[in-house]
């Protein structure tokens, strides 16, 4: 239901919300979130675009989120990445359907906005407090 | 969110839904529904499988619910064509994580949850029984 990309930016953005004070290189965090290294590569570059994350070149260089895990959303993650789409028209363009959707397309897109109301109200800071499990997908940096 | 397969899908038994005394053939369900007919006949075969629809051969022949709109729901239909999927296990892999979703995957799970719930009780009569607009794919026999 949700894409790779999207499952692969969440990941990204844990281990870099796991890891606040650190740059993390992209081999470190396509380690870390078992996500290739190449495919890592341009989520991180989507991330960047959106603003959710930044990165420094050069010796010591590397990631991090650029907005802060306490106000950032599962929400955000997503639609950097791959954005959620709601259904604004009728897909079929039936001009009796333009001002209201039908039944069968109200559902879906009543469906869809419960998701996106759910990954809104996601703080990235959140999942990450969590117990008992937690979001183990840190980098080892004492290695 | 869902797929384009999913759309086509669920059009193509709200057309049937709204004809049921009738046998459709595929280029009447293509222009009712808008969908591209080698699409839809993909489609039908899908639905035909999974024991939605029925089809008959010859003069006369065409497709029609072989399951009843008042019991059929959404969630069927879906899961005919592109079967919704739910995390029952860690994508990453961690053992630690074996015997309980992260945090972050619960969230994601969740909302895939939801949605698998809302369609569920989404039945295909009540769909199209709904008000104010209906949903119009019916398939005009009288030209």
């Amino acid at each position: 239901m949700l894409s790779q990309t999207v499952e692969y930016a969440l990941r990204a953005v844990v281990c870099l919300a796991s890891s606040p004070e650190s740059r993390l290189t992209t081999p470190q965090i396509a380690e870390a979130t078992k996500v290739p290294a190449g495919y890592l590569s341009k989520v991180l570059q989507s991330l960047g675009r959106a603003g959710i994350v930044e990165s420094q070149r050069g010796l010591g260089g590397g990631f991090t989120l650029r907005k802060r895990a306490e106000v950032l959303t599962v929400l955000e993650v997503i639609n950097a990445v791959d954005p959620i789409q709601r259904i604004h028209r009728c897909p079929i363009d039936k001009p009796e359907h333009e001002l209201e959707l039908c039944p069968l397309h109200k559902r879906v897109d009543d469906a869809i906005a419960h998701i996106e109301s759910a990954f809104a109200n996601s703080i990235i800071a959140e999942i990450l407090a969590e117990k008992p499990t937690g979001c183990d997908l840190h980098v080892d940096l004492s290695t």
